[in-house]
């Protein structure tokens, strides 16, 4: 293990390549699997040390594991490790240029902000749920107010998903200190209704995450959203408001935001649907008063209508056709929005990149 | 990987045995590693899953990892993994009876505090360096103020060591509601003043964790502990005084608060030393005045003495001795401390258990 630990992985290349390296003297097969490349093999080289260089990257960051004669290994060499739903890999981060998508993931030598895990009374089982906050460089010394953008994550996800796979409070630091964004209060919520917060800080103890939570897609998280922004309003110096108010989720996120700006129209001027949950019949199978009366609902929100409606999607997303659809709506309709198409499917590279593009829209 | 994750490990069973399985079907050899069993051989079953049962274990956190035909593997069916210094395994918990540790150690269905991780600004290097502070239930909806426990990590660990490792926050969650501790404010330092930052929320990037760090036992930390908390004392709700101050650390952390409270005699009334890392000859070698006429110190702290001065260590510890030799300076001068040595060495099994009986000797 000590021996082990001396090699270096993964080195990222000045030209944004990146080698992997695993020491395994016995091993027949070494693959790296990530992100970038799927069963890429490495060579075996001096003293049982496997390398392959893959690349040049895209400045992102990018998930990984190796694969050694079959069996899923980390990378010893690289301690840095986050979850999706129930998978644990490695990551690492392509820097990039400067103002990069990568080096805004990146810990910048700026002031930083503070990251809070907060618990706030819900009314719907009567218990305390948790929430992450992130609060502008200059709150905790300052006394004045700032506007707060709400959070959303996807199915599977909880109220870490955004602040560890979308590097939200990094991405804040970088994108206030170079005025890409004005300072505000950043909220991630936790969208599974039935539990009280992500595994491995709820009462249920150390289970394992699953997708198929109850009451998930069913109205009720949207129907108690008041309650996180009454307790975000009492808590923290908040600029109130629609004009000080934003929301943007991904996937499932994107769908509950659609519902929450349109179920409470006066209260957001900016709304981001990041490869929204469209199309899926959970509003018909729900029969939540959250979905009734859905179009008059966005009637009345157009009726008035928020600054910034911002719809972003990758051309390979399974939901692609879901999200055109939702556009034709609002095109028939006149309402105006903005939309942007990457190329990609439903990943976290995308929704890293629309959050680093929807926060600088916000509040101006 | 899907078929994987169907696997149910570990598995804790009602008599606090642990059974863990594994799926390999290919493989000639697997085992777990922990700090319950070293090289524990698992056996093949149906399907190819293989599984072995240990203990019963005491209620406590544990980590381990496979090796599976010599290669290190994480548990695919445990997503709970954690870091120490540069090496990451999975862990679980034996929660055990009510109130034992590893019931402290679980997430409570009570009240929880606040974990927030702030940047304060220091004059060491003009930067701002992180800490991760605990607020006790009813801090943000309440206006009274506390206590604060100061709470310092070993070589290899920073800001994080404690509130991950040590499960500081579910420990004071399950300690507050049950009466056995006051309500307190617990600031994690960051103990490196070398680095701003844990790896991995530094500027320094994602750099791999080392053991040897710069300025790290050389009288610096110590010099500059006062801006911490002066930053604390401006920024949260605290109660001021010796009466409402209180220290502890393991190892390093153990060393720097006995220096600490010696330098500040008039600043803290209660000192926990967990394993302290004395007789190291890091004061002789540094040549700072923070570690100048420490006996004359020492007796200048108890001329005015804690209320509680705290020495723990495990009898198998290698710095069991020079413990001891201090508990006989403190004997020969008639200096009141209190004393527990336990079994076991210099581990975070002994550290949890020590903060568990320290906290709640604090003010009261």
């Amino acid at each position: 293990m000590r021996q082990q630990q001396q090699v270096v992985s993964p080195e990222v290349n000045a030209d944004n390549s990146v080698t992997f390296r695993y020491m395994a003297p016995e091993a027949s097969k070494v693959t790296v699997n990530g992100n970038f490349a799927r069963g890429q093999e490495l060579s075996k080289g001096e003293n049982g040390i496997w390398s392959v260089t893959v690349g040049p990257l895209e400045p992102q960051l990018y998930t990984y594991s190796f694969s050694v004669d079959g069996i899923t290994a980390l990378d010893p060499n690289n301690v840095y490790t986050s979850r999706d739903v129930a998978t644990v890999t490695n990551f690492f981060i392509v820097k990039g240029a400067k103002g990069s998508l990568g080096d805004l993931l990146s810990t910048g030598d700026v002031p930083h902000g503070t990251v809070s895990r907060l618990w706030y009374p819900s009314a719907f089982k009567n218990e305390e749920r948790r929430v992450t906050v992130y609060l502008p460089p200059g709150y905790e010394s300052g006394s004045q107010s700032y506007p707060v953008l709400y959070v959303l994550h996807g199915i599977g996800g909880d109220e870490e998903a955004w602040i560890t796979q979308g590097r939200v409070a990094e991405q804040m630091d970088n994108l206030i200190a170079t005025g890409r964004a004005v300072p505000m209060i950043v909220v991630m919520t936790n969208g599974n209704i039935s539990q009280d917060a992500a595994p491995g800080y709820s009462k249920e103890g150390l289970v394992k995450p699953g997708m198929g939570l109850p009451n998930t897609m069913d109205g009720t998280f949207e129907q108690y959203f008041p309650e996180i922004m009454s307790y975000v309003e009492k808590t923290f110096r908040v600029k109130e408001g629609k004009a000080n108010t934003a929301i943007c989720g991904l996937s499932m996120g994107g769908f509950h935001t659609r519902a929450i700006s349109a179920n409470y129209p006066d209260r957001f001027d900016y709304v981001g649907l990041f490869s929204s949950a469209l199309g899926t019949g959970s509003e018909d199978r729900a029969q939540s008063p959250t979905y009734q009366d859905m179009n008059a609902k966005i009637d009345r929100q157009f009726s008035n209508p928020p600054k910034v409606y911002w719809i972003a999607i990758g051309n390979e997303d399974f939901l692609f056709n879901a999200n055109t659809e939702y556009r034709e709506h609002l095109d028939s309709k006149g309402y105006k929005y903005e939309y942007l198409e990457t190329g990609g499917g439903h990943t976290w590279a995308n929704w890293r990149h629309y959050f680093s593009l929807f926060a600088p829209m916000c509040f101006k």
